[in-house]
């Protein structure tokens, strides 16, 4: 790879629960199956799956193993390639790391949060994105915990749709991303 | 509503399975609230769900009743609100009438279909939300069956990002399809 490219991290700590109390959530085989897929349509080099809990780091990594190595690679080819994008790591910093040393330029690390008006707009992330690899984090539970927003990392314009809510499931909101980041924009 | 609106039809039979043959899928906790958080956020009408099924439309009620107006009404009145936009229908005709008599305007069904390469492009359904309130229909399983596209109805060019597969869940594609025909287009 020697264009800019974008990774994810689905972080599962420290996220907030619906009370703004910081929590750890459980790694959910369907988040996995969803992200890997829809990262695979889009081209986007690697999913993290964030988590400092070991027995949840070895759950994702049997439900990765299982279907990029074991019978559901046989039984569905597809998935299994798709599922070869996710990897697990224990912190966001860590996973960045990682992600910092498998591509050649700069990486800049971009957060996501439900509420946010004021961020980084897509027109900007897009520009940005052709001389930089994006590295988009998503919070599970209701959404990403306040310490990330204090690290001087930007963070991306919320999607706002035209309806009362955007209480996006995590997702359906990485897709919309994604496909905002890397789709076509020919309509 | 006197403006156009869109409603969503998620089909569980006719489908096919991976081999291509004609099934029945399951109705799935996670599809109706993925569907109906995302149609909250893009302002979507209603969300049919489709199965021909007595004890399936009976288990998504049960579904739609408990967030709705049971315990996960007082829990989680977000997703209350949500999923109020669901309703049960026996066939796509019957959740197409139902639709077409709740709205003032014309309503165009459009079906979707991941290998879909000629089809009407968003620009042009985005044209036609004008004028036309839009019934887009998607399939459970491995896409709608057959005969669905022998009924002159229009089908919607597939989404196609520059990955190497087009295999997005469900859930995805219609959070994707939301925001390309229903989101702001200003980057």
């Amino acid at each position: 790879m020697n264009r800019p490219s974008v990774a994810l991290a689905l972080v599962h700590h420290p996220v907030l629960d619906r009370r703004g109390d910081v929590i750890t959530t459980a790694v959910t085989n369907l988040d996995l199956h969803d992200l890997a897929r829809t990262a695979l349509t889009y081209g986007v080099e690697r999913v993290y799956v964030v988590t400092p809990v070991a027995e949840q780091q070895r759950l994702a990594g049997r439900i990765i193993g299982h279907w990029s190595e074991g019978f559901g690679a046989t039984y569905n080819p597809d998935r299994s390639q798709a599922l070869k994008c996710l990897s697990v790591a224990e912190t966001v910093e860590q996973a960045l790391e990682n992600f910092r040393s498998s591509v050649p330029g700069p990486v800049q690390p971009v957060l996501t949060a439900a509420g946010c008006r004021d961020g980084m707009s897509i027109a900007a992330a897009r520009q940005l994105l052709r001389d930089e690899s994006l590295f988009v984090i998503f919070g599970t539970g209701w959404g990403l915990a306040p310490e990330f927003f204090e690290r001087g990392w930007a963070t991306l314009e919320a999607i706002h749709g035209p309806g009362s809510s955007n209480h996006l499931p995590v997702r359906a909101a990485a897709a919309i991303i994604l496909d905002r980041l890397l789709g076509d924009r020919d309509f």
